[in-house]
């Protein structure tokens, strides 16, 4: 491979060096694991992908989903990569094993999966979607369910998606219209006629898979037949394509979307209930729907930021290996054209795209730790606090670092004979889906810190400090713990001076105290693996390592100040502006 | 129209009001001219705009020009809409009345092509490149030149190229080796065979224009059959694709270029003389083809300026309609849900929009309006030193804005049922093609700053302050311009510190230092635009530049800071790092 997917040294120093991961083999879950083990899943993992879903990668781009006679037909490479999934269990394996998994740390899952979003995001996407869901159902429903609805998308026979947006209802929950009325109940629980639209949704319909479990939201009516209003109102249902009895659900494919990239995953639009109504079980309580699916969200968050990332790393290495073979210019002290690499403007690209693709990585493997710890308090706070830079900051920069592929290739990135621009069309929808970036600045700034008790941002101080305390040790690494230290004040600065801004406004400028913080959080983290890199011998890989963090520190680490400027403005701009102003 | 392309009240705004347009028509080659007769010519393009580019913008995106028996096929509606461009004149219009033109001002010109690259950049491209290579042809050729290969192009008939690139040579242009041996002397001019491959050629066949006049960068072997070293060994040739006398010229198309957007027009990598050479006369005197070809690159380059702006500008409109348009959410004061327009976060970005697209227009202009006065050594001066922002800035901010127009669609800015994914598509050419954004801040801190005479910076300093004297006489105003001239002088102390820097080094940070000099350039303009907009009565659209105005001053100005801090650091960061660290 002239271009590796995620260079494993990387994986195997951000998993084992830095994150530590045999701690998590102290814990009784992950008793049975050993880096050992974990090795062979990653070896059989980047060589699955490679052999399977890379392959296929351009095609499943040029040959989208079409729809036949209201079936969505898929290209066959894709059946043939996420049958191999299977059959090597990638399905279960973060399952436990009484669920027929192998138990594996969600930190070794998303390890394998970096490799997965790196060759092919699209076809890689029904295997996401198909755990988050299976997750859900093992987590909320029935024993019965479990079995019926979770143990086929376990063993990777059957696929899941998730149904939340409606045409009407996209980035607000509250305004979903689907209706779910009573309809008895049975062995799987209370059953329920359900009718509705249901857009974006992703693996909605293909051929790959024997069915396919819908978990759906939708609102049950109230005694006059109205529905309950607000997000309280929502409940969620497991609605399958083909119903245990064999006959086809009450569900039809109303239209596929054509999107500028992430092709191969076919996104569908969902008419449920045409006819008598769709069949399906609630899980849990009424009402609790949107709760429930948080947990199957936030997985998702945190794999939409990873498949980001995984993206963003194989365009850096796309542009590396281009830039090593490309002559072009004269470089003092060097005879004839010099390799671009030479050239510092594009030395300069590359190392950006380095700290953005291996920093976005580093972000997302440290949240799938503090999911395998969700016991620990600290743990759950902090992944609940990080969770929305963990989707956003790899959608954005790693977008940032395809943008920078391109740019590295000159007139040849712009053309479908590389790559870098198929990974930056299909890496742009990542800001946008599972909550855009406006979204997740509301939920960080509004739910995750204002109204919230403050014990994710203590355990992030703490944390922080002690990057902080440690690097200061180390002569290389002593100033930017310093400007972390004084970053992390300005950030609580903010925090105070929002608090002091009227209510109405306190908010407006969410997602730009989002980039502030992102910023400041991907610095922390460039910091500990710095220090993680110190100790060791200083080869080539950890000096690329620190210099990456000096990087971050000297080039990125400034944009935070206009950021915060932003989000504690005071400004009437955009609300005294008028409509017509525009 | 609900998505205007380019609003008129805008363009009437910044011809008329703030640039004063008719202060032009008092130099000789511009009396016939006055607003009335420009209004027209303005009317007749967004007219032909509307109803010829626009129609075919998806279909020209979908059916991507094809190799057929070596003949490139295009869509008809291309050539059906490039009929009529030159039947009303268009091509003609910026030539002098001698050359069968209008002698319209370039500045009108601009203003006219804005609608046709809003409504379909890759159609216009055609036109684009057309009158460059004339203007070219007339500049440097001969008379029977201009009469063979100048005129069929000013009258719309036959279309121009311009072919420097090759496969080994990109931003590097000395590394050309097409070859273009003596081949006698003809009524016009000195007669060459030449041959070599030339990549990257927009326009380079198609099937709409009767012939294609390619002006190839080319070196004339020395004595002993070795090219010339470097730049200066460079030759411009007109080689045609039809003969004077009918016959082919030995050129062939060995490929064409699939890209990601600007798919309508065809890009081809064409083989020149693989058989006895392909003829072509020589322009001028041997060695001055680079020189010659910089008047060419200018106009392309502001002309690549100028569509990237009218993409972001289109973009921009669709995203307000949409934001005006999509209901979604609540806010405090309104009743049931609310246009999006209403949350503060999507009137933020459509405020950043309006500064980027509205922006970047207003720079092109402003810049076109310097090609007409460029008698005046001030004007000339001040043009060479913009030319590198006029193409960057529209290019980096156009795009940003095009992909804030995505995620204001969300979900649906990512398919291709809206336009708004093939506007960013088609504006990711832009910071590439004619120099891409770091052989444009190598051009602008080397050749227009740290190896010129200053007069354009001086220039600029004096028309800068005039602005802020006069912005400071407003309340309003007053505190923009105290930070524009502190960031003025910021620009100053950065140019100060990069030439204390070793000389080995002081090109290494030259986009950082271009991405700070356009944001100064571009708070200047907004400023300036805002005094123009103030006397007038405050009425909504005057309001809405004065907000874009302090928008700009309020969160992007904030940004150059970090940018000259990297400019001028001194940082032994990418140089130090060994290549194996990447």
């Amino acid at each position: 491979m002239t271009h590796p997917l995620i260079v494993r040294r990387d994986l195997d120093f951000m998993l084992n060096d830095w994150l530590k991961m045999e701690t998590l083999f102290q814990a009784p879950a992950f008793a049975d694991h050993s880096r050992e083990s974990i090795d062979a899943v990653l070896d059989l993992s980047e060589a699955l992908a490679v052999d399977l879903f890379l392959p296929h990668y351009k095609a499943a781009d040029a040959a989208e989903p079409r729809l036949e006679d209201g079936r969505v037909i898929t290209l066959p490479a894709i059946k043939t990569a996420l049958k191999q999934y299977a059959e090597l269990g990638l399905f279960s394996a973060g399952f436990s094993e009484q669920l027929g998994g192998l138990g594996l740390p969600y930190l070794a899952c998303s390890a394998s999966f970096a490799f997965f979003g790196a060759a092919n995001i699209a076809t890689a996407a029904y295997a996401m979607l198909t755990t988050a869901n299976a997750r859900l159902i093992a987590e909320f429903g029935t024993p019965a369910q479990v079995e019926a609805f979770a143990l086929p998308q376990i063993a990777g026979r059957w696929f899941g998606t998730m149904c939340l947006s409606e045409p009407q209802a996209g980035s607000n929950l509250a305004d979903v219209r689907t209706r779910a009325v009573a309809d008895g109940e049975d062995e799987l629980g209370a059953r329920y006629r359900l009718s509705g639209n249901k857009m974006w949704i992703s693996g909605g319909d293909q051929d790959i898979s024997e069915n396919i479990v819908h978990l759906v939201l939708a609102k049950i009516p109230l005694d006059d037949g109205a529905l309950p209003d607000g997000t309280r109102g929502l409940s969620l249902f497991i609605v399958p394509k083909i119903l245990p009895d064999g006959r086809r659900n009450d569900i039809s494919v109303a239209g596929l979307n054509h999107k500028m990239g992430y092709r191969g995953t076919a996104n569908c639009l969902l008419n449920f209930g045409e006819g008598e109504g769709a069949i399906g079980w609630r899980i849990g309580e009424p009402g609790r729907g949107l709760q429930q699916m948080f947990l199957m969200m936030n997985e998702a968050r945190i794999g939409v930021g990873l498949g980001a990332a995984a993206l963003g790393y194989r365009g850096y290495r796309h542009a590396l290996a281009y830039a090593q073979e490309r002559l072009q210019g004269q470089r003092p002290g060097h005879a004839g054209s010099v390799a671009i690499i030479e050239h510092p403007d594009v030395r300069h690209m590359l190392l950006t795209q380095k700290a953005y693709a291996e920093g976005a990585l580093a972000l997302c493997l440290y949240c799938a730790k503090l999911v395998d710890q969700h016991d620990d308090p600290d743990a759950a706070a902090l992944l609940g606090l990080l969770t929305p830079v963990a989707k956003t900051w790899p959608s954005e920069y790693g977008l940032a670092a395809n943008d920078i592929a391109i740019q590295i290739h000159g007139g040849y990135g712009y053309t479908r004979d590389f790559d870098v621009e198929q990974l930056y069309r299909d890496n742009r929808l990542n800001p946008i889906h599972e909550g855009t970036t406006g979204i997740q600045g509301l939920d960080l700034l509004g739910r995750k810190i204002l109204r919230a008790d403050g014990a994710g941002l203590a355990v992030l101080e703490r944390r922080l400090g002690e990057t902080c305390d440690q690097a200061a040790q180390n002569a290389d690494l002593a100033a930017a713990a310093d400007a972390l230290r004084a970053a992390w004040q300005d950030i609580l600065r903010a925090l105070w001076a929002i608090q002091n801004l009227p209510e109405a406004t306190r908010m407006d400028n969410a997602t730009a105290f989002l980039r502030a913080f992102g910023h400041v959080v991907m610095a922390w983290l460039w910091l500990d693996q710095a220090r993680a890199a110190s100790p060791a011998p200083a080869d080539a890989f950890h000096a690329g390592k620190v210099t990456a963090c000096r990087y971050f520190f000297e080039f990125e680490l400034p944009k935070v100040g206009p950021w915060l400027a932003a989000a504690i403005s005071a400004s009437d701009l955009t609300g005294a502006m008028s409509n017509d102003s525009f």
